[in-house]
């Protein structure tokens, strides 16, 4: 058998690979062969694939055998190609080992630089550099990034030495220190790494590049790798590749630099050049954001040929990968080296823009165009804005990172963040700089602020990918995290202090500035329209208020898939009537107590339909259980006793006997409606009057009604009776002669609904899959108390996602499967669709798409992302096919 | 098109039914045609099926067309075989009317008797009896009966007349008033019955046939028709069926009498003919228990050649059913007619005797033998009796109507007892006579006591029906009801006092008598030895200790199904440890108090492993959440929390986080081994060692690990890998060198574990069926609420069944199916399992001999049924195929 191949080359001589081959040699990998094959200047090197590092995890964390001789015989070729040798006294050849996997992960893996340095081959890179500085300073990086992230010497040791040093010699800059600092500085490091790791910092470079290689293999399973591939739902991946590439030098003097860009702009999607660079600097200097570059624009004025080659890039990167591209490149004394490119992270405004103009451009087809957008960033182009009319206390400004308006009250550090934010918070991250170790706090807040960094570094770049708000580069803003404040301008702000910033002009400013909603782009509206044209699901909302409709018919649903009565009771004299209902002891007085509901009820019901007019809402009858209506306050209980002339112990005795235990599962929904019929005949009454009453008023209301909670066919079969009694009665009473087709249908929540759906269908219209509750009874997890064990579920790979989130296709969308197959039996024709928080996650609409449901229904806000997500489903299903 | 035929007579002329016609002529009508088929002497008449019954209610409650025309046919075939005319004014031809369902429900249907009779009927009937008391004694019967049951005149407002008119004559028996008094009383009667219906009495027999046959269709309706239907899971009926037969008079004088009589003892089951009779008296004084009846034996003394023709009719009945009957005879002017017989109710223990005699007459195979008995009925042998060295303070001695021993508290009326009962109170109910509107009450009692009323009176017959204790006639008991209290001898008991009643020697006790376990009869041996031989299900039992291991060997089982341990926890110093655990703020802190625990734990099992030598014992990990463990109480938190050294605000604030909103749903089961997996490895520890000293001692312990509440296949895999190392660890630190061989598998209760078991059966030795925690998770039911609604469902008949009490065939069973085909598609010997409280029910234990389960686990007493029920299943099955 042929041995495995573990190693790729990239280069003059040969390109083994292109960027289709993203699973096995990771993004970056993919890329430097597609790069290197279509002619751009990429220094050689190669790759090792990610089936590597799934090894190494199988064999129990060793490198396969023959890796290092595959490894040995590609640098060989290198050393050819560029007339150099790996680890040369002479003229050292010296590479980065940079991880790579099939999805980008911004910051998360680590890094090795200058690899090949040793004492003496410092010694022949000064001498044919000619610059011993510079050569010093390579050392002494290769001795701290190899220490730090290959040995796990800590940061700060070596941190600690340099402020020492730098005081020693009187200077405060590093690029200030001079080259005895740097040789001090070197003794420095190498004694801190032997005391850390008990060795001497190795002198061998090809032991330097195995233990490299094997630190990439392990940052794949570091726990904020984990974690954050958990957050982008990344999953499926054999690991990270190892890219191993002649280095070049950005920092070789004022005619060197090094820079990112984006071939548009990643915030507005504007077809405009977009980037940054440093003079005199290695890439890593960008992306940490320590510090602060120029525009991209700016180089005109520095090295106008270089602008001009960059432009000649992005026009080929663009016409080749038709895709926004994101590259770092570096100048090495005046020669423009790529380094890397991938597809470009952008904002959701962004991504609608230039897939648009993509297909403007005749690049892309709609379809793809279509496919290109996350669904879930067009909630992003629906986040509101600060109202320009708003009174703004600008504090300073900062670089206009990630696009949006958000306010918080500060917090300095990422555990803080996620702890106030589960505490019920809204908290603005403000930080010096971020790392990967904050991307826990940066999730969970409302904003990013930083004081450093700019438009590429970490914070930026994670902010947009997610859509959050970010302001980088704040440079006025003094952070003190001890004392937990942030000083701007003489002016100084605590942990209880609310912030404002705005991720579209940078600006950052005192208080909670008024917001107001957005503007949809032409762009928006052009994407809609295609995905209008190829989906096939009906995309309907969750309203309980005639605004929540309007806003959500302006959203493009076309009805509403579940319209919840309950919230209804809650508001003004609501309450007591309710609570009077429950207190009642006879029918005779609850039914007196609903009496005085019924005209609210009625009211509430007309202002839906007249909103949704020529569209069909289902309204959900009572669902909670009763003591939700009543209070736990002595005080309050007190209060209304008085109200409604009872005696507190009656009030305390009612709210006794209603206690459950596991109120999920107990005396709600149409079991409700079983013990106290009046109750369904009430809000059956209501929903019939306000239809008649708009049917006379010329307004098409189209009422469906759904029963709740059925396990059993009886329930409903009894509970369809009665409602459709209660109908006939109302329209008998009211005079109106027509038939009123007032379908009756019955939401799948409970299991066994699922697993007698053939005996329910015979009573049901429609089916409407309650996918909450159903999550709740398949699993097992009460919403409530889940996250007592969730988040460990997560991180412990137990589950893949969130089941709340994203509908669990192998249990809950089995059942889901079930139910339509012999709902179907019994009626093919049957309107089916699903109404839990997963009618708009993506891969929920597109499970609802393969079994054939009619329509998914979820929060206004997210009617666009659904409309978006059911496009996607068809276009994926027919390439599928 | 034929019509319908709605009427089947039995008499000489033709007996247009047999035995086998039970579904449509009702138990009685078809044992009528059948006894008039052998040549039994029984009184002519004709059978309205139960077809017609169902017809009544379909067309909305209304007799079917051309009913009546057959009736009047019928009723010529019977006026010419006696040369009598039904209504004459000169020899009235009398009949009653009775109720017959398929199933025996007694009492519980309406009878009138007498019908025919009329003013000038009633003269003609004084004339050819030559005893016009008689006439007129059965025409006051008519009117209170007809007026009472068939038009709904309180009875009370008869009674109240009676004694009115009594009083007026100066007696108190209704037997001394004389003709005048009747002729009075008639008169009065009428008046009461016009008064409550605004009508006459009817003069036209028709009339009154007519209404009475209506009157029966409608009280197959009456909530405790419906109720008694419920309690004794009778479903599927068409309705009840109608006899019309010729009355026959045991109250024409002295040389006339009636009876009831069994063919065997019903309470004990030997072959002894057991009956009892009333001299000058009809039917209904009997049962209605208003006076006590003698034994039949007494009837050798009064009329020994009636006692002759009753034990040679007892002689054909036995040959000709094979089984032992119940039966009402009256005797006419000395000649015996048989108006009824069925087969006769029974205690467990009659029903196992019964069952092995007659297979030892060769009467019966012992398959049938095995399907006579229900399953639920051994139960009743397994009860205790009151031990014979025990003190009794017997207060008075009744009929022994139903064997047992029980206590409890005093119970005056059945609507008392029924909330009592509920509220977690033993009570027993003391009635003078009971009624069928008793039966919730006498349901729900620990035993039932009258002071009236004989072996065959209400109370006595749904007693021994049920299995349940009770002592029937015990004459010098007087209740007050209103005053709640009961005075025998002079000493007087009121609700808060204990009394005790031994259903098998008619003693009534003072206070609460020592029991003692029951002794085994050979017959129950036997059978069981049969069902052994039968039964292809294995049966385990669920136990916690040694005593309940050695308990359930005894009694058959073969292994434990369920070993839970966290009830060990509760004990002693034990919650003390536990609570140390929970309130434990680091791994190390919570492995501290686990390790104090561990020597207790492996104590535990190398008892139950003991006790259970040589068969398997599956013990369930930790199941309940960790907040059951701790106090609610603050004095006990205080205690605590001085105990363990620690706040108690510490203690609160561990309670509060510890508190979920749905317990059910939440962080228990192996989601605790998920975050704590000490925890697992304690008990895995504990189980291991206790397995390794047992064979070291040479006892051969079996023990399985069961891993609870697996819903995602992967909870196993990691759990099933913790395990495995754990003993591993422990096999070799205690220098065990054989393999040990411990199966883990896992509970399938959460409905996605049943959804997804092909992926769980991967990892899993075998599944277990929680079908409890199935069942609240499938319907969505917690077992700590559904009392809110459970009762109405099963009222309105939304379910046939407690699915807690019976497997929910359609739903949850549909789950359990799955994951049998799916568990086996993996391996298909997997052993399988229930370990519910479902594996104790006949009807569930059926259902895991259908899908293939290998065996089911029951509480300890419930071993015998689910033996003989798993043989059932086996006989059924085969004759099904």
């Amino acid at each position: 058998m042929k041995p495995k191949k573990h190693v790729h080359y990239f280069g003059k001589t040969k390109s083994e690979g292109n960027k289709e081959m993203k699973s096995l040699l990771g993004g970056k990998g993919a890329n430097l062969a597609e790069m290197t094959s279509i002619g751009l200047p990429v220094p050689p090197g190669f790759t090792i694939d990610t089936q590597s590092c799934a090894d190494y995890y199988d064999i129990g964390g060793m490198l396969p055998d023959g890796l290092m001789d595959e490894v040995r015989e590609n640098m060989e070729i290198v050393e050819k190609e560029l007339g150099k040798q790996f680890g040369s006294e002479e003229d050292p050849l010296l590479v980065s080992v940079r991880s790579g996997a099939a999805a980008s992960m911004p910051g998360m893996m680590d890094t090795v630089l200058n690899l090949g340095l040793s004492d003496k081959a410092m010694e022949g890179l000064a001498r044919v550099s000619g610059n011993r500085r510079f050569a010093l300073d390579a050392y002494r990086r290769l001795i701290n990034m190899f220490g730090d992230v290959v040995m796990g010497v800590h940061h700060e040791k070596f941190e600690v030495e340099f402020d020492r040093i730098k005081a020693d010699f009187g200077v405060t800059l590093d690029t200030e220190l001079n080259e005895a600092g740097l040789e001090k500085l070197i003794e420095a490091y190498k004694l801190v790494y032997r005391k850390a790791t008990s060795e001497d910092f190795p002198q061998d470079p090809y032991e330097q590049l195995e233990k490299s290689v094997e630190a990439v293999f392990k940052s794949w399973n570091i726990p904020r790798a984990i974690r954050y591939r958990q957050i982008n739902e990344i999953t499926g991946l054999f690991g990270t590749a190892v890219n191993v590439q002649t280095m070049v030098f950005g920092n070789m003097g004022e005619d060197s630099g090094t820079g990112v860009a984006f071939t548009r702009d990643p915030s507005t999607g504007e077809n405009e050049f977009y980037g940054e660079f440093l003079i005199n600097a290695q890439g890593e200097d960008v992306v940490a954001g320590i510090r602060t570059p120029q525009p991209l624009a700016e180089m005109v004025k520095w090295r106008p040929e270089m602008y001009e080659q960059l432009l000649e890039i992005k026009a080929i990167l663009e016409n080749h990968y038709r895709e926004m591209e994101d590259i770092e490149y570096t100048i090495e004394r005046g020669t423009l080296f790529l380094l890397q490119t991938r597809t470009g992270k952008r904002t959701g405004p962004a991504a609608v823009k230039i897939a648009v103009d993509m297909v403007m451009e005749g690049r892309i087809t709609e379809e793809e165009a279509m496919l290109r957008v996350p669904a879930t960033d067009l909630n992003q182009l629906l986040l509101p804005t600060f109202a320009p009319e708003a009174e703004r206390d600008v504090l300073t400004r900062g670089l206009p990172a990630s696009p949006g308006a958000s306010a918080g009250r500060l917090a300095f550090t990422a555990d803080e963040a996620v702890e106030r934010a589960h505490a019920g918070e809204s908290v603005l991250l403000v930080r010096k700089e971020t790392s990967p170790e904050d991307v826990s706090g940066m999730h969970v807040a409302e904003g990013i602020l930083t004081s450093t960094g700019g438009m590429t570094s970490h914070a930026a770049v994670v902010a947009r990918g997610w859509g959050k708000c970010c302001v980088a580069g704040a440079g006025a803003i003094l952070i003190n995290e001890k004392k937990r404040v942030m000083t701007v301008n003489g002016r100084t702000f605590g942990d209880q202090d609310v912030i404002s910033i705005d991720g579209s002009t940078g600006e950052v400013m005192a208080g909670s500035v008024r917001t107001q909603d957005p503007k949809l782009s032409d762009e928006f509206s052009t994407l809609m329209g295609w995905a209008d044209n190829h989906r096939t699901l009906a995309v309907r909302t969750n309203a309980d208020t005639p605004e929540d409709a309007i806003r959500a018919r302006q959203y493009g649903a076309e009805g509403i898939g579940l319209c919840r009565t309950e919230h209804m009771f809650f508001k003004g004299e609501r309450i007591t009537r309710m609570r009077e209902m429950i207190l009642a002891e006879t029918e005779e007085q609850r039914r007196r107590a609903l009496d005085k509901l019924l005209p609210m009820q009625r009211e509430d019901f007309k202002g839906i339909f007249t909103a949704m007019k020529g569209l069909p809402v289902t309204v959900r009858l009572l669902d909670p259980p009763l003591h939700e209506f009543l209070t736990q306050d002595e005080k309050l209980q007190a209060e209304l006793a008085k109200e409604l002339g009872v005696s507190l112990e009656k009030v305390q005795a009612r709210v006794a006997m209603l206690h459950e235990a596991n109120p999920m599962l107990g005396h709600r929904g149409c079991r409700l409606s079983v013990t106290y019929p009046e109750v369904l005949e009430m809000q059956v009454t209501a929903i019939t009057q306000a239809a008649i009453e708009c049917k006379w008023a010329d307004i098409d209301a189209q009422p469906e009604i759904m029963i709740p909670l059925v396990g059993v066919d009886k329930e409903l079969d009894m509970l369809r009776q009665l409602a459709e009694r209660t109908m006939a009665i109302v329209a008998k009473d009211m005079g109106y002669p027509d038939p009123l087709d007032i379908p009756v249908g019955t939401m799948i929540e409970v299991p066994r609904a699922a697993l007698t759906a053939e005996q329910i269908a015979e009573h049901a219209d429609f089916f409407s899959f309650g996918t909450n509750d159903l999550t709740q009874m398949t699993f097992g997890y009460s919403r409530d108390d889940v996250n007592n064990f969730l988040p460990d579920y997560l991180e412990k790979e137990l589950l893949e996602k969130d089941p709340f989130q994203s509908l669990d296709v192998s249990g809950v969308g089995r059942l889901v499967e079930m139910a339509v197959a012999e709902g179907r039996k019994v009626n093919e024709d049957m309107k089916m669709g699903i109404c839990g928080e997963h009618g708009g996650d993506p891969a929920s609409i597109a499970f609802c798409q393969k079994v054939g449901l009619n329509y998914v229904s979820c929060s206004p806000f997210r009617v666009p992302l659904a409309r978006l997500g059911a496009a996607q489903a068809v276009i994926r299903q027919q390439s599928d096919s």
